[in-house]
């Protein structure tokens, strides 16, 4: 390993651990990652060499500058003192304060409470509703709250801290299989956040320790590789629920969600379908995703013949 | 209601409202309290109004400066960005950054987890267990992190808001029968806070919302009122479950937390039996507590025949 370069202890579908890559990236903060798997093992984070890095038996942990820091917000906190470029935290105090406010509001209010440790002790049957109600109760709360400080993100028109929390909180949103209609503030500025370099390459599904199953193609995929793709998934074409044309030039293939793991599509780990879409000259473009959550576009599901929501999310594989 | 006075909605025993209380008068602002009984009418923060304030239905919330923020540690960031002193962050960057973790793993990694509203799901029977694994998960971290960190506080010699976030989760432990006993540096640095007037005065036990039956002796209590006090309080000296002199003058009673209550001890919150002290002159000098936590103080302890632990907690009324 690198001296002086930042160390990340994560895993790669922990939403405290996406949070600081996230900001890593935003900041363009060259660091190294050491997967902690949480599940594995019974969980790598009970090891007793982890412990002494984090008693608290928790991802992410950050080593840098020659000190071991816990805890997401904190972490941020400190990239944001010693790194100050880009900012994560507007310079207006009472901007500050909003952007604070709606960060502890993830960080305290909603993630501890559907976090693994804790559904662990509700016991199996009882995980989805209790950690649906933990987040819709909070989605109600921020939505109200981004209704009058969002601009076209969380707070005004600058990515803040704010931002760097929504992002993996919609995630797990999507995991438990929360309805995300009532949320219309939510999911716009989600999918405007997710459209950015940053929080794609921090992406769970593109990590180092992303299991293959669930890993979707990297972003710099050049037409050639783009081609074979397309060449050797072609077989699948016919397991497409359905194929339309589209009029902007695209081709779209909409599979269900067990194709959607051997496309590599990265809505797989979200439990959605994919659609694929291809240009005119036949090059994988990259993925949609209809989603669990009943936002979607719709001029494309009209095509697809699916019951018409909000919008959709898009992937740029 | 004042103009410009900042207004702080809290209720007596929220831990989260009792941080920001500490904050403020550490900083010496002057503020007002409006109450919000979260017990009352089926708790008020679920009124409409109050929901307009904060649609999260969770005090803090503070008003001040023309905002309204919630988060107790958002609330905390504002106030030292805006009223800088007395710090409640070091300046060292990375000192900052572990008072913000250990901030953070109390904020997020313990109090969200027993707060009302999550044990209000667990059921009755289930409560007490419950909240004491989240307490005692996150202090055994807390300890070990406090042993490399502490000096007379949890983080060097300042107090921090790592120490505004300690005490009222102590309160929180001791009102869920927590052991404390495998704590002993959590102990120290908490008795060294409540010695501290902010820690006092922004105490559950002296707020204007405090049940009378809850409530302690003002600290300003004349000498005049405090042998009225003796004096109407002589009759319950027949309850003492023992009276020893102590050779430092002072006269000490213990009594059963049934008759605390009566006597308005602090400690009555907390289920904890009580400690009278006098003076030699026989001025009420305050109440001391044995705990619920077996830290006793040896030397008191062995005057009136209780096990002995390591410390007691000291309340001068």
């Amino acid at each position: 390993m690198q001296a002086g370069k930042p160390v990340l202890y994560s895993y790669f579908r922990s939403s405290c651990s996406w949070r600081v890559r996230i900001a890593l990236a935003l900041k363009g903060i060259d660091y190294e990652i050491v997967p902690i798997n949480l599940i594995k093992d019974g969980g790598q984070q009970f090891s007793e060499e982890f412990q002494t890095l984090n008693p608290m038996k928790q991802v992410p942990i950050l080593k840098i500058d020659g000190i071991t820091i816990g805890q997401s917000l904190a972490i941020m906190e400190y990239l944001e003192e010693t790194r100050p470029t880009p900012r994560l935290l507007p310079q207006d105090p009472k901007k500050k304060a909003i952007v604070r406010m709606i960060s502890d509001l993830i960080a305290s209010g909603i993630q501890p409470i559907q976090n693994l440790s804790v559904l662990k002790q509700v016991g199996q049957e009882n995980q989805m509703p209790w950690a649906q109600r933990a987040i819709t109760s909070g989605f109600n709360a921020l939505e109200q709250i981004l209704q009058s400080t969002a601009g076209k993100y969380c707070v005004g028109d600058e990515v803040s801290m704010a931002d760097v929390c929504l992002v993996p909180q919609v995630a797990n949103a999507e995991r438990f299989k929360v309805d995300l209609s009532p949320y219309p503030t939510i999911s716009h500025i989600n999918k405007a956040l997710l459209a950015l370099e940053a929080f794609q390459v921090s992406h769970p599904c593109r990590q180092p320790d992303t299991p293959a199953e669930l890993r979707a193609q990297l972003p710099n995929h050049s037409p050639l590789v783009q081609g074979r793709e397309r060449g050797s998934h072609a077989g699948l074409a016919e397991q497409a629920q359905k194929r339309v044309s589209c009029s902007r030039g695209l081709e779209l293939d909409l599979f269900p969600q067990e194709v959607a793991e051997t496309l590599g599509s990265p809505w797989h780990s979200f439990e959605a379908p994919s659609i694929r879409v291809f240009s005119r000259e036949m090059k994988l473009v990259g993925y949609i995703s209809p989603s669990t959550s009943s936002f979607l576009n719709p001029l494309i599901c009209h095509m697809l013949g699916l019951s018409v929501g909000r919008h959709m999310t898009c992937y740029n594989g």
